[in-house]
């Protein structure tokens, strides 16, 4: 079986890749390659993995594939393909760690410990007087997580321990508590924590009006896509001092602008896209691969198979 | 019904107490005498609040004291009185905050928050690469929480939405799961992390033998006192490489002397004691007072009584 590896693996990830594949699978990595080369090895490829570019579809999938790894969780720019083959995604493995990356986010804000690091950083020693009076707590705290998918899922789990209400919106999800932008409008006003995790098909969901219902000191929290979060208006109302803080994992622009207000209004922490990041990630996204290979080999049921393959 | 202040009340917080005292309190503010009336002052009150010097009740306490607000969780300083009136602390008024520093700054640690803290108030973008194979997840990690007193209780229930294995120390309560130090040595090796919350009466608890039988990679995280922690022994393992990295909301000399290798280690995050820290702190210690001052007035049982008071 011909396996076309397009991911970027780390070396690391590339030996674990070739120590726990089953002997009949034949690797290719992309990278390996000459330019010229790297898409007529794709066209023989029976597996693939990683993410190629949508116009290497533009005819059709390789004539023999079996079975597409994509290694990410969004899979927006492959969207209009059709290619009747299985095609899986990475599923929650992106999530957890995002949400971990917003509820320390907002743990770190409330109690002031991106403050503390930039002092430690200049060793100076301030002492518990000087954030005594302004910290705050998670504790109890009104939520509303924007999706309901597997990152707000995580956000709702990980915050159980806190005492916290929790409430998700989506469209049609039933397991949310509010579904249109009215309901959420309503609610806004005795919300005291937002937390975004829109895909990029909600441009601009988070509308200005929305920021601007938002609760007098409440914190914006981010790590859906750049695009879904009227930038200027959050900027405004943070520069006005309205809001209490944002926790940003996006954008609208990465790298963000050196001129953006962003990297030094008070109370706010960019955390520069590294949310959904773990430790040894290449590693794990092989074991994923394998495992539906495996799945395939022995003609057990894929895992995290996506809409692309609706046809299938 | 005089009520003596010794508490170094905020501006607001006085205030605030004059609001909503009832009008039979008859309210002295030590800090509004001069130094030599302070004392005889101090010795017609019938409410206490505040923790003035131990030396102050060596003829016994004021003879028209009927009750002790204390306005620390700690009250190591009074322990060899003997008051025969009621004695409060503030309960666990510190430790939710104390251990939301904690939970924080472990989750802060994994997803290098302050790191990007740091590189945020440089301007410096570097992007999800930068994180992405070094962040860790505190999901499903091994804990013991050294102490199961408030804090540590408090620890354990903001951790059940991360899947960990949480297990407490403590000498005698039988609601921990560890008793002795062989206990806690034979689970270290197989522990992820340890949080300190002892009180300074486990003087050196956390000794050098036991800070070598960690986990090649695990983090210490500590906001008890500072002389419970061999910290010699902390900075020689973080120093090699061998720990994963520290919180410390509390070392052994504070101000932390410039020359502490803790300023500067990687994965290590100093909170400087503001882990009890909580906005309007001090109003919400007027309210404990009021509280138990009603209760005092009605015949209710007052709140948070400590063992000074078992003569009474």
């Amino acid at each position: 079986m011909r396996l076309f590896v397009y991911s970027p693996l780390s070396a690391s990830a590339r030996r674990h890749l070739q120590r726990l594949a089953p002997a009949e699978l034949e690797i290719t990595f992309c990278n390996d390659l000459p330019t010229e080369q790297q898409f007529p090895a794709f066209q023989e490829a029976e597996v693939l993995m990683g993410n190629p570019p949508p116009a290497w579809f533009t005819a059709g999938p390789p004539p023999m594939l079996r079975f597409w790894q994509i290694d990410s969780a969004g899979f927006e720019r492959y969207r209009h393909l059709d290619l009747r083959i299985p095609v899986a995604n990475m599923g929650d493995f992106f999530s957890w760690p995002c949400a971990e990356t917003m509820v320390g986010g907002l743990l770190a804000l409330y109690r002031h410990l991106p403050e503390l690091a930039v002092l430690q950083s200049q060793k100076k020693w301030v002492g518990g007087a000087f954030v005594r009076n302004r910290a705050g707590l998670l504790r109890g705290k009104r939520v509303v997580v924007l999706g309901a998918g597997a990152i707000g899922v995580a956000v709702r789990q990980q915050l159980s321990g806190f005492e916290c209400q929790v409430q998700l919106l989506a469209r049609t999800d039933p397991s949310a508590q509010l579904h249109t932008k009215e309901q959420l409008k309503a609610v806004l006003p005795e919300t005291d924590v937002v937390i975004n995790t829109l895909p990029g098909s909600a441009e601009g969901y988070f509308s200005a009006d929305l920021v601007e219902a938002m609760r007098p000191g409440s914190i914006y929290a981010s790590v859906g896509r750049g695009n879904t979060t009227d930038e200027p208006a959050l900027i405004r109302l943070l520069q006005a001092g309205y809001l209490g803080g944002a926790v940003l994992d996006v954008t609208a622009v990465e790298p963000l602008p050196a001129e953006n207000p962003l990297w030094h209004l008070p109370n706010v922490l960019l955390t520069q896209h590294t949310g959904g990041g773990q430790a040894l990630e290449d590693e794990s996204k092989v074991d994923v691969l394998l495992h539906n290979v495996e799945q395939l080999r022995t003609g057990q049921p894929l895992e995290n198979l996506v809409e692309l393959s609706k046809g299938y």
